[in-house]
């Protein structure tokens, strides 16, 4: 299917990380509202800027004028369903990058197939999990589906596979006292948004998001005597990953 | 007006909240733009799982599908004001409990009829504090009103108030400082409605939910130090209370 | 432009919250999703009461009863949109003040011609940034337009400026981790309101409210590791700052 992919490792991981928190990103999200809250601060905490308004009289302009666009399917309601197209519309006529993450599309056949049009549209990363993707693609590969495509999948789960134009990374960091919180998952997809936003290369980018994302919440956990803790020190741990805890933690697999 | 209801102690408690852990009910809530977050959080601390999507389309086959169904009031606009009753429709039709929490009926003459419409739905648990109860029945009791019916009254204040079908509980745990932190009634409720789906007596159920929550919040504030620490301190004393802490604290009345 | 405006210390602002701690107004937020949660909980750990709905049908009766108002433009929608007029009329019926928030009117010409609208009304405040009144006043100094007006502004920043009828105040306290946390600002809006709701003199109200908002901001990053600690510390200090504290750290420019 897709070669082995050598060109990821910690140090670039490390050096997008740097970017952007050097060039402050603002990543437009379209996102649910249990998750608005949580992914404008895990936005700022990683360096980058968040805008989040929905309304369809406004949306285009914030997507035109954002380096990336994060589109995401939580709490589907009609305001969103209205800004979904005209963000995507304005975010590939600037020439930004945009993250499809098709929330319970596994829970929801009308969501689904709304999924399934906006796919048409190509976005740089399809963000999802197993259920999620056996819901998109019931009789086929995903993998196989959009090997010859530029979309590049990333399928989250206890292990991460990123595959692309060009190749494929698989890690596995992360913490299972991330799933006892709200969001986790749909913020990892603002993060990849905002690492697209610095790199050409949306493999690259979205292995170094989830790793960093993950990594920030192993560092999390540690410090941390449940889910509740756990928010505010993910939160400080993205503000203070480097370099050196990358290394350390990184696990490709 | 209803008998003494013996059946329910800490080990009934420390029971239900074993198989909420055990079963992880999907508890799909239609509540305030406020409130999601948190109550979402609260959910997953205490090994529940949410769903939150108020889309008038999407609403009826998340409800079925769920294990329980939590309708609570706030910011009530059209999207949640179209949803609600597909949403209930679907839980019935699908044998699921629901709790309706008619927030602010009290400050809002619409509100309070719409509200007075949903409780002719016959939730399972009706949870509402004096002041809203006093605008749903301005001249008559509802414990008496509720009596002949198979609605539970689960009465919240400094002192909690059960009633339903073969009896009646009061408990008086929780902290002042859960006042001081937006939602935390809100997301009561939400617990509620996990109990509900574990237990076939929807007495013992809000019974166990709300010892269960208010008594995480007595852990969580002796840890704080004010209302901002108290949020993650709390999500942590759901994820870590068990049978030894509530019986250390529960206070029946 | 304004006399120098010696009337504002920290017995002022100590005063001034010990009045909201003792009468605990309700404000009445029309915020946007981003903020709603966290503007509740920063208004609960003051000493406030929250009300946060934004249905039009009954955004009247909740802003006439409130004892403050607050209008924040973030996430603009149809909904919103309809609810703003409802709430600014029924506040001004009341006698009540009300702040408007135009939050990221440089980065959209349709909010900025609504928040231009909306200033016909007349605010008490409004707390607006450099770039956001730069584009609401491009070719003008809004201190100049608004002298001869009963709209006090409150621009903030490294350093907030308050000016209005009477007379103006600088002052410089904060903290740039606040920047690295959603919403702090819209917060900050809430809190004006608060203020407004136990003082006839708006300057010295928002001074003192800008005051108290960003000495607990000191405070919290104090003992915060990164932006995630910080949330929790600054609710806790909002609810523990006192005298003492407010005269130790004010800094007036």
């Amino acid at each position: 299917m897709t070669a082995s992919y050598p060109d990821f490792d910690a140090g670039i991981a490390a050096d997008l990380l740097e970017r952007v928190r050097r060039t402050a990103p603002r990543v437009h999200c379209i996102t649910n509202a249990v998750a608005q809250h949580f992914t404008a601060n895990v936005l700022l905490a990683l360096g980058a800027v968040p805008s989040m308004t929905i309304a369809p009289e406004e949306v285009a302009t914030f997507a035109a004028g954002a380096d990336a666009l994060l589109v995401n399917l939580g709490t589907l309601d009609d305001t969103r369903r209205a800004a979904i197209p005209k963000a995507i519309e304005a975010a590939k006529a600037a020439g930004r990058p945009f993250v499809l993450d098709p929330v319970f599309v596994n829970r929801s056949p009308v969501r689904c197939s709304h999924a399934k049009e906006l796919l048409s549209s190509s976005p740089t990363v399809l963000r999802a999990n197993r259920e999620e993707l056996a819901a998109l693609y019931p009789a086929e590969d995903p993998l196989e589906v959009l090997a010859g495509t530029s979309v590049t999948l990333a399928m989250t789960g206890a292990e991460d596979l990123i595959s692309g134009p060009g190749g494929t990374v698989r890690i596995a960091n992360g913490h299972p006292l991330l799933a006892r919180v709200t969001a986790t998952g749909c913020a990892g997809g603002a993060v990849i948004a905002a690492f697209l936003s610095v790199s050409d290369d949306p493999v690259q980018a979205a292995a170094a998001a989830l790793t960093v994302f993950n990594i920030a919440g192993e560092m999390a956990a540690e410090r941390a005597r449940g889910p509740g803790t756990l928010v505010p020190e993910l939160l400080d741990a993205l503000y203070l990953i480097d370099e050196a805890r990358i290394s350390d933690r990184l696990k490709r697999v």
